[in-house]
């Protein structure tokens, strides 16, 4: 192939190891001088490429750039930004190309969930239907771990271990009292329970979540007195963890927050955990209080899983290597060999078998009930939160890199 | 003095590094055979004392032992209780002298806040007044850093290390969208300002608040509008610390959650970052959102202040040393010598000097504006969050001690 010039984008909800993967892709292309030229990252994804604003990297100092992967957020700006088919509407696709042309751009990556694989998928269509020699890989990436074709992605693990590790301390802190409150948490996950079931790690080490709930298994509020009842009576305590989409047996949501939906026709959840702990302390009389961790589980840099930092960056560096061999059009996957001892292996996933799927936990992650995980969940999730970092603090604070003439960081 | 046994108890909220202190006294106790024989804890502080609920780690292995450096909550279980002066009620003080006089005991440590120092003084005043031959001394604890005569209190650094990092966290987030919100992030503090100051650490690294607003100044919502709103337009995003106990000019709370009082007649708060988030999206039209730091705030073992895990171990070996030098009805207090480079040592302060009070910020750790915090605070709060305390995970999961014979944590 012809020596070409690199881009690359982040996008949607971030998680702590995205810029790992940036990472990833960086190092690799600077391992390919011969094929890779300069390597550009889009400024809030796609709308960076469609507007030629891009950060050129290229000769910003390693020392710098490995600060990414102590750094939570998108660091290069994401974009919730959904592209109509070229066939509807050619007109950012013109923009793209320009873009491309402009900057002689032939390695086009894109990092997200199946939102951003319907990104890639349609990029890679339209490249193909104008015969533009670029290579178009697809990096997955959502702590909601609801991508299909991949046994999970990168971004679970770490905000798993943060959940995992949050609701211990929250438990061990409830236990101090002679009577504790019931404590609700609201866990991320629209339609997976995947990070909720996370929370259940906890336990190995004798605290953690008493109850689990996943928009996987209706939620019965008259099941969730009687559950919560019995824990309290048996322990004086009560920790709970619920997804913020659990949906009773029609289907609908326990709680909405208003009825805006973004761009992709999501509607914006949250507050699931204050209902239930205001109905708990009502209807039980028990003192209940909601926890939500929002924000704080997905910018949990500071106890990242080393598993999944490292598999972020192997995944960037892997959409590389093949894109660098003259694939396009697919997803870098990961493929469990065995869970103990821990094995996996990357592969390829053809982008619309992901593109705008959601995968479930299946059932048998979850106990009879429904309330609870079971020991098929554990072994799955165990693996993915090993391995401690060692921090990155300068004077007790996180540090994020600092790039010549990319300062809207800083104001 | 003659050799007797040793009593240690947890009173008020948990913090961080409470066990810290606890572990302090246990190893300095075991230096001091000659005069310290069986070392107890009190189960839920003062209550296990009156009701002779005692936990005896003489013969744990120090290897178990040294967990509690890693483990949040009040591990041997605390309590709010106020104990009434033994001039009006005598029932309680007669039910601790059993058990003190059942188990040989004349060391008496209590680790808590100011309500924990009154209880500290009462329990001297009353040893003294029947010629008890009991030494009784008050270990700080606080993560609110309210207590008069000590620098600072065990347990701030730590949650201010938490707030300043998971404050950087956000921001990182949030500026990873082309438009963020305005993010309210609610955090401790009845009356003081210390924790929410904290967040402002954050900002040496070029993410963190924009806006601090603390109990010391009155809250006015005509001025926070004009704050957020100058910060909006400039930034496009605006990330707001605000103090649970916030108060108008009248002084009273912004927000207060029922009318419920605790035992010590102090009024439970909550919820005044979803008042001003809800606020700033119907005032001014902008997308916000409430974060409550909640237990995490106290309960963040994972990224303790290596400074102020050392000092509260130090303060409860400093309780031993000065109990067996014959010291009682004193508190250990922090005294500052020098900030750059920073240096301190430890002292004694008067029990009812500490009893019952609560120290503000100082008006010079603010801004004229009253809406952030001056390099002064910076200087003075900056060294207690330094240094970092390697991860003790087991399989990714934190680690409490296990005790045998005492499994109130495991069911």
């Amino acid at each position: 192939m012809a020596k070409g010039n690199l881009i690359y984008g982040q996008s949607g909800g971030p998680s702590s190891v995205i810029n790992s993967s940036a990472l990833g892709v960086i190092k690799e292309a600077k391992a390919h001088p011969d094929q890779i030229g300069k390597i550009y990252m889009m400024h809030h994804g796609i709308m960076g490429a469609i507007n030629d604003d891009l950060i050129d990297v290229t000769d910003v100092p390693m020392e710098e750039l490995e600060k990414l992967a102590h750094t939570p957020g998108a660091f290069f700006g994401n974009i919730r930004y959904k592209l109509d088919s070229f066939e509807n509407d050619i007109k950012d696709y013109k923009a793209i190309q320009a873009t491309l042309i402009n900057h002689g751009i032939t390695y086009f990556f894109y990092n997200g969930g199946n939102d951003s694989m319907d990104t890639c998928d349609k990029m890679n269509s339209y490249l193909q239907s104008i015969n533009y020699p670029g290579k178009v890989i697809g990096i997955p990436k959502t702590i909601d771990n609801d991508l299909e074709e991949t046994d999970h992605t990168p971004g679970y693990g770490t905000s798993a271990k943060f959940i995992a590790n949050a609701m211990a301390e929250i438990d061990m802190d409830n236990a101090s009292y002679p009577e504790g409150r019931v404590i609700i948490c609201e866990i991320m996950g629209r339609h997976a329970g995947w990070l909720t079931a996370s929370s259940g790690l906890a336990n190995q080490c004798g605290y953690g979540p008493d109850l689990i709930y996943v928009p996987e298994i209706p939620f019965d509020m008259e099941n969730f007195y009687r559950d919560v009842s019995r824990v309290y009576n048996k322990k004086k305590r009560c920790l709970v963890a619920v997804s913020e989409g659990i949906v009773d047996a029609n289907g609908d949501f326990i709680f909405q927050v208003g009825k805006k939906k973004d761009s992709f026709g999501h509607f914006r959840l949250g507050g699931v955990g204050s209902v239930l702990s205001d109905n708990v302390s009502s209807e039980l009389d028990i003192s209940a209080l909601a926890v939500e961790f929002s924000f704080l589980q997905r910018a949990a840099c500071r106890i990242s899983s080393a598993q999944d930092q490292k598999e972020a960056e192997e995944i960037g560096r892997e959409a590389v290597r093949q894109a660098c061999k003259g694939t396009t059009g697919k997803m870098i996957c990961i493929k469990r060999i065995s869970s103990k001892p821990y094995k996996y292996e990357l592969g390829l996933a053809e982008l619309p078998a992901v593109a705008n799927y959601e995968k479930k936990m299946p059932r048998t992650m979850l106990n009879a009930d429904g309330n609870f995980i079971t020991q098929e969940f554990i072994d799955y999730a165990l693996p993915l939160i090993q391995g401690e970092v060692p921090n990155r603090f300068e004077k007790g604070i996180l540090t994020p890199p600092h790039i010549d003439g990319y300062n809207w960081n800083v104001d």
